[in-house]
């Protein structure tokens, strides 16, 4: 299970007139986690730009279950979905640093796409199979 | 079934490298089609406040289909979904004003709460219930 | 002297904690003003692009007066500044519809640039200097 | 001469269709510097509002030099600005840690609030005088 924890200090322009982190915040959140992620595996936008590829969102998913309040910091908990689609998907756990508990979980769903001639991949693209090779199926 | 239909002009921030609109903006256009709707039906954040109400966000689901470019506007169709529950859940159909076609759909759950007890209603709220009597049983 | 004026209904995304608008968003409302001016006017991105050039902003300036708060619409009052310097400025005006008073003033600067090479214009490129015969010299 | 640095990577979300930073996140940079100078020198938003103060914006400079990309990290010099006026100043620097060069250079300037009987301080609060006296005078 490839996981990547990264964090984000609450900025005072995320939180709401409640004194909470304004829920759409947590979607950015889920792209620094992605991009976490990408990082430390070698799948970030950059790396997949590289192979022609753009991963566009076509399902998101966020269950909001507790705040975090500014002065926290949200620990984000990145992990890859493995599965045979020709997508990419990863679950995310959102936790308070102050507190321990998870404030919000979620789940996004990408695709490949060619950029240019705007076509969607129907199998897994060679570069994400390698990727598989190299990450999962040594493992 | 009642229904807000607002408007939003793209806006060139809301564009990404990718030259359409970035993900996550969607969230906030979910928003302003609520604010939209609230203003219509008398269901706006400061009506629900002088109620002594939040109604924070427990769930949203995001269905992207087609993308929003620069130069477009997007057309928030925010439906009220009718629920015995002691939630408040409205559907998001976005469409590009352009060229016609859905580009995204959404679910939102929020939840009725009294933010200084910070409590939650396990039933349906006495001001809930009027509006509802209002604007839904009477039809 | 070519001014637009647009509004913009106060989100609650854009008040923080402090149940005011966060100070960051009103450089947001400035390019909302600008978008407006440029499409009132036939000088928006899209049109300056069509005749390959970008704008970028080189200067920018914020005198924060007054607050807004939710429920509120800012009403953006964009000034065309003119001058015979290779430069795009405009004034800036942003009023409390609910109040009348200013809550905040500002003004920006942009250069002419060639996107591909990265070159700057020294001398007014010929399509601004057509735009400026047709809105300003003939008046 | 009382300086902070910090770091942020540069995120997708902030990248706008010309590939560079949309120039309203530097904005956010700036209180980003504000914030993380805050936590290490005791000025925090929470230490101030420990006082009973705010300290909202009246006063934003902005110079846009160079551009920040995508895969780059912005270092965020944060200079405190000593005077004997009512107000908080900062100077920043915005460098690219990929390029060395200087992207953006800007200041701000804040004045004490009392949040609640709205009352702006004429004369530097106690609070602030105290703070001067441990982090300047004595050096």
């Amino acid at each position: 299970m490839l996981k990547n924890t990264s964090h984000s200090i609450i900025k005072f322009s995320e939180v709401d007139s409640l004194h909470v982190v304004w829920h759409g915040h947590y979607v950015r959140y889920f792209e620094d986690g992605r991009e976490a992620f990408g990082k430390q595996f070698g799948l970030g936008y950059l790396d997949v730009y590289a192979h022609g590829l753009a991963v566009p969102l076509v399902d998101l998913q966020v269950s909001f279950k507790r705040i975090l309040e500014y002065g926290d910091t949200a620990i984000i908990e990145t992990t890859f979905i493995d599965s045979p689609a020709a997508k990419l998907m990863f679950n995310y756990h959102i936790l308070s640093e102050k507190h321990g508990y998870v404030a919000c979980t979620g789940k996004t769903t990408q695709v490949f796409m060619n950029p240019h001639k705007k076509e969607l991949f129907i199998t897994m693209p060679p570069f994400m199979e390698d990727w598989k090779t190299k990450w999962l199926k040594n493992k």
